[in-house]
């Protein structure tokens, strides 16, 4: 079976990688921008993308290891727990990123907060952009493995 | 093929069902929400709850044709177009429901503007229990029918 992005090809290895980047340069901007505690969906993204750094960089580790020695990691067991965990991860992610993308969303146009200096909206709307591509990235994932579990 | 909740089935036509009454009901507690217009997440629930209404609908009255006419729905194109579909109105589903949760908690537990009666916080809450109830039930008709999709 040869689909791009499945675990264990080099395509599966360099999508984690791209998910964990991202969902780290997602909590790094988030985490610089000064205030973000004050509201609950900045700290529950950063929660939810440490989830996803985990999660990612596991299975880049599992991934890599396949690849130096050539493992085959399509059984069925195994697929579905990629299944599974991609999907939680994949609505946590997309959960956070939009609770936050509503909260900066209101302060920019509704509050009319990002007027002021004092909020870093520009820190936020990174973090979050950052947040879209990592939960993009990790729906190819989820979906090719869905793919994978109905096709064995 | 008997899987639960396919198109064609019973099963498809109630989950179907659930998530245009479910929609609906999110719209009509958001609609009668004094000064839900202010937020542009709110706004953007009920457009796409509005989306999942006409979708969910549509395919209900797809599904009721197909039993009352004993159609067999499971050819591939057909599939296809519902997993396409199923698969956006989902992802936009969440998408709403989590922004407006994300400002109805930057409401409740950041601002404390629900102390004051002028902002009607229960209303909000329903209605986002509601969106979730309906993305819920539209995540496992896309599941099915993808299950489908890749076993066709």
């Amino acid at each position: 079976m040869a689909l791009f992005g499945s675990p264990g090809k080099l395509s599966g290895l360099l999508l984690r990688i791209g998910q964990c980047f991202s969902a780290a340069a997602s909590i790094g901007f988030m985490v610089s921008a000064h205030g973000f505690f004050n509201s609950t969906a900045f700290c529950y993204l950063i929660a939810s993308m440490g989830i996803q750094v985990l999660w990612s960089f596991g299975l880049a580790c599992l991934d890599f290891h396949a690849l130096r020695s050539k493992t085959n990691l399509h059984n069925p067991v195994l697929v579905s727990l990629f299944v599974i965990g991609d999907w939680v991860t994949a609505t946590l992610s997309l959960a956070a990123a939009c609770s936050s993308a509503g909260v900066t969303v209101l302060y920019s146009r509704d509050l009319g907060y990002c007027r002021s200096p004092q909020i870093p909206c520009s820190h936020f709307k990174a973090s979050i952009l950052f947040a879209f591509i990592s939960w993009f990235l990790l729906a190819v994932s989820s979906h090719v493995t869905f793919w994978l579990l109905a096709a064995v």
